[in-house]
């Protein structure tokens, strides 16, 4: 059998830390259980292009590994070339990254490791809300450079409590998010999603659902985005959305990047529509070095708090979904049935709802 | 009579935002109702050496107001030439640059506005242990710089549940802090204080006290200071003390600077004892341009979280600290009882455990 990994390059820190599991010199700490089997692993981050080792190898491959922090992009071109492709398994949260009518076309099977890294998503949510609400960057650049002026800072720093916040999404991270949210006592907590809570969780969270996107838009203070990539959510933030907004909302976008339009979401902030946009997802990564997420600001120089695609890979995650990873392995190769909460795509069919599919 | 406030200068930004009120032009809002019942009210951000406003109008104020973001500190010798000095109020929590004792002697009372700004600090110090556990500030370089190595962050990134997380004092802040935690899931919760927290209150968090305090920082991975400063605890956070802590923990501190040892810290951080070290005390203020603090780094050169003092000066809580500031004036002017919690320093004698008197 022949497994495919398409994993980023950690270099020297890889070298050197033995727990960036989710790095190409790391392999997930797969090679010796794959190995030791008689299978072929093969694991790169070459991964554009019709010459690439992704493309090239994915014609034979059995099994396909990749992560939502590199992704190996499988298109419904490339499943055409993937005539011995079984089962694709994402090393985290989040299979945007493959073509999934394409998978259920081709009997493909899909897995995340559902578990793995939900927790550190919610938390990197909840460091964001804190510090662009708080204007934490302008602060930390200020002793940086030497100087003291508390009121260039504090004329633009606010308290979380009291505030509206909202979730774009109420599942797996959303829900966590909402959990950590209610000792901070805000003024209310909504929710959009495309189902509603159960009773007793929208209750334990003292969460109420609003059905329109606009009319949930403007009422929120804060808003955060915690739901998957798909058709319904492509671009799901743009201009004439971001105008029914709160004017001097905070967004946070820790779920993917292209549910935001990139330059809509600049021309806000730079307006002081939006006070600050924060979050670690980008509709390319690695993000180009002229990105204009990268330097955006509000009228008062802040309001910027991107980071590169890493809340869901802290340390502590990377061993949870290397272990998640081995038992899909483990269970695909014994034929032992796979947790259900794991299956994004069955043989031939969605097993979930939460990429759009009703 | 004669009111003096030592206020710090927000200039252009003061003019531009009336709601920073902590500032020397914008006076906490309390010209107009001061002269309109015809007393005199000075207000300098001038506040050391003899020559100052603050030490020329001393001598003869009946009121004193002042924030612990500039500090006037009223020294034993102060107190002396203070003729007149009836009642200091701290626009703010942290009253430690009076001289308290010195207070007790001269029968000045001291008072806080003490609900109005402890959520806002509470907040401050999650944001804190979030973006230091999480590795936020080198992973934000890394973007605005125009890189993207993601081994680079991840390696230092870790998450905050599972943790053993600590306070060093559990009272108004500090048990917000605890509070806000709980659904963080840490492994354990635990407090360091003179007192053991009432039994509902202590398990509401889950939150167990250790009363030896090199046992208590041997067991966090993450510790937080919420602790006045007193002669009690100056300097508490020595290198004898950080020799102690778990290799690697983390270190916020958003009390007082002098609570703990600036080179022993810089120290711990540059030789990885410690991971991280964040807050917005400094032990003087405005922090000098070459403070350690401003650009300590750990090895991986991260760790660092310091921002200059504002978390309790939010734009909410200088609405709260200005209208509890008048409240208080209005009190002592019409010869009405204080908020009980509002006193530090009754006439002639502590009416608060919380600076160290047993």
């Amino acid at each position: 059998m022949k497994v495919l990994a398409i994993l980023y390059r950690g270099g020297a820190a890889a070298k050197e830390e033995p727990r960036l599991l989710g790095t190409l010199e790391n392999e997930l700490g797969l090679r010796q259980y794959l190995e030791s089997q008689g299978h072929e692993f093969l694991v790169s981050d070459d991964k554009e292009g019709a010459n690439s080792f992704f493309e090239k190898h994915i014609a034979d491959a059995e099994v396909l590994i990749t992560t939502p922090f590199h992704p190996g992009y499988l298109t419904a071109e490339l499943f055409k070339k993937a005539k011995n492709l079984k089962i694709c398994i994402t090393a985290g949260v989040g299979s945007d990254h493959i073509d999934l009518n394409a998978a259920v076309e081709h009997q493909v099977q899909v897995l995340e490791v559902s578990g793995s890294n939900v927790v550190s998503v919610a938390e990197h949510v909840m460091m964001n809300i804190l510090l662009l609400v708080r204007n934490f960057v302008p602060a930390h650049e200020m002793i940086e450079r030497g100087d003291w002026q508390v009121s260039d800072i504090a004329r633009n720093a606010f308290d979380l409590e009291g505030k509206v916040i909202g979730t774009i999404g109420a599942g797996r991270i959303g829900y966590r998010v909402l959990q950590r949210l209610v000792p901070f006592n805000p003024k209310e907590l909504v929710y959009y999603d495309y189902a509603a809570l159960p009773e007793q969780a929208a209750k334990a969270v003292g969460a109420r659902r609003i059905e329109d996107l606009k009319d949930f838009v403007s009422q929120c203070d804060v808003i955060t985005v915690n739901a998957p990539l798909h058709e319904g959510t492509r671009n799901l933030i743009n201009a004439e959305l971001l105008s029914h907004f709160k004017k001097g909302a905070w967004l946070v976008n820790t779920a993917r990047g292209a549910i935001c339009d990139k330059d809509a979401v600049a021309a806000a902030l730079k307006s002081g529509q939006l006070r600050g946009y924060a979050g670690d997802v980008w509709d390319v990564q690695p993000a180009p070095r002229d990105h204009v997420w990268r330097k955006m600001k509000n009228p008062l120089g802040g309001g910027n708090g991107m980071v590169p695609h890493y809340s869901g890979t802290t340390l502590d995650a990377q061993a949870r979904y290397a272990a998640g990873t081995k038992q899909i392995l483990d269970n695909y190769l014994k034929n032992k049935d796979q947790e259900p909460g794991n299956i994004i795509i069955g043989i031939g069919k969605y097993a979930t709802k939460a990429y759009g599919q009703r």
